[in-house]
């Protein structure tokens, strides 16, 4: 950017009480560019609610969370400004969303981490009240550590997101299966993509609801039997 | 009531897809009371609201609920009008909690009916809010489970309902033991209060949070290793 290489690095901490609004997480993002604090602040905030603010492992959003951006400056140059911005909040974004998905990746007992992307609404901010809602719930988090191509655990929990939607125009597909079209179930062979939720560490839920520019891609765990155990033996 | 006798029976059948605006449960009250349908559908529908729709099991609204009353009129009589169906309707609130209460007392692989009384908020509505929350948090679930008197976890729910208040002026017991006051923890006896949520099949979480007159009970099960084997291998 402006003849300067930029380099950004990021780490942060989970992996228990994540919820959105941020997790019990420490979250830092470094990098060498120069951008002014409001811009830098600006960019975070905005990128945050695509990557932090979308995961969750069970969905307790934490008293304390922390995501800090910090600018050297020292790759040299005039602050970031105007149309290099958005080169370097793309690259941010990136950054963020690897790192975010690596909280539920990596969360409490999670043998899954649980993509859920849904389309068609009328917003972001409905798509994204669907996404969580299918992603908070255990009945589909559970069905994922079973490996089972639960379409009603998952359609049942978008109709209960208080986002209203035309059921006709409902779609779903797990893995790239297409499990239920045009609100009704479809044929589909169970025991392959009872594999394909088996044998990745991600299971990738896809679910539109409509014709309408909303999106929104939302992360979490499967719920297992050791996370129970760890936090029902997990004393403080 | 007007000098006859009036019986009134139910049943409900439970109990996982459990969340409040009622659940995959089919519940049925019977009486032999004279009721005119307009009254009998109020009453049951204002007392829904205090008992079947402040229930959960994992939180997950089912998408086929049924509450039904059937009045005969068997017990003679006109229909119950007036000052008359105050009595019938406070019976019938408590005969639809107590039955409301068996479903998550006897949830998947419960082994705690978690009773959640939250009081001082501005509404009823944001008291039911907290309330929810609370006993949707897997957190909070698993320490029951765990007979882990952690105040933190039900303090932080609260604190992410969404719902303003003071934190000075929150106070919270667990069983009858005063674990926090005044937005602070107090020194209690861990063990002892371990073993009150240990031994009885029933916990007691008393919330307040202000000098509001809202207030809202809500019940709900713990969340066991047995829930998480039932529902991965339950399989559709």
């Amino acid at each position: 950017l402006g003849g300067k290489s930029i380099t950004i690095a990021s780490m942060a901490k989970g992996a228990g009480m994540i919820g959105p609004n941020m997790a019990t997480m420490l979250a830092l993002v470094l990098t060498d560019a120069a951008i002014a604090p409001a811009d830098a602040q600006k960019m975070l905030t905005e990128v945050a609610d695509e990557s932090f603010n979308c995961i969750s492992v069970e969905g307790h959003t934490s008293t304390n969370d922390t995501l800090l951006l910090l600018a050297s400056g020292a790759a040299g140059g005039p602050p970031l400004a105007g149309a290099q911005l958005r080169p370097f909040q793309r690259v941010l974004q990136e950054v963020c969303i690897e790192l975010a998905c690596q909280i539920p990746a990596d969360g409490e007992g999670a043998t899954h981490l649980i993509a859920i992307e849904v389309t068609g609404c009328a917003s972001r901010d409905d798509a994204r009240c669907i996404a969580q809602t299918i992603a908070n719930s255990p009945l589909v988090k559970t069905a994922v550590l079973g490996g089972d191509p639960n379409w009603g655990r998952i359609v049942s929990a978008a109709g209960y997101a208080e986002v209203p939607f035309d059921p006709r125009e409902v779609n779903l597909r797990v893995n790239g299966h297409l499990l239920y079209e045009h609100g009704a179930p479809v044929k589909f062979d169970a025991p392959t993509v009872s594999r394909a939720i088996k044998e990745n560490h991600e299971t990738k839920i896809a679910l539109s609801v409509g014709r309408g520019p909303g999106a929104c891609r939302f992360w979490t765990s499967d719920l297992t039997v050791e996370y129970v155990r760890f936090n029902a033996d997990y004393s403080t």
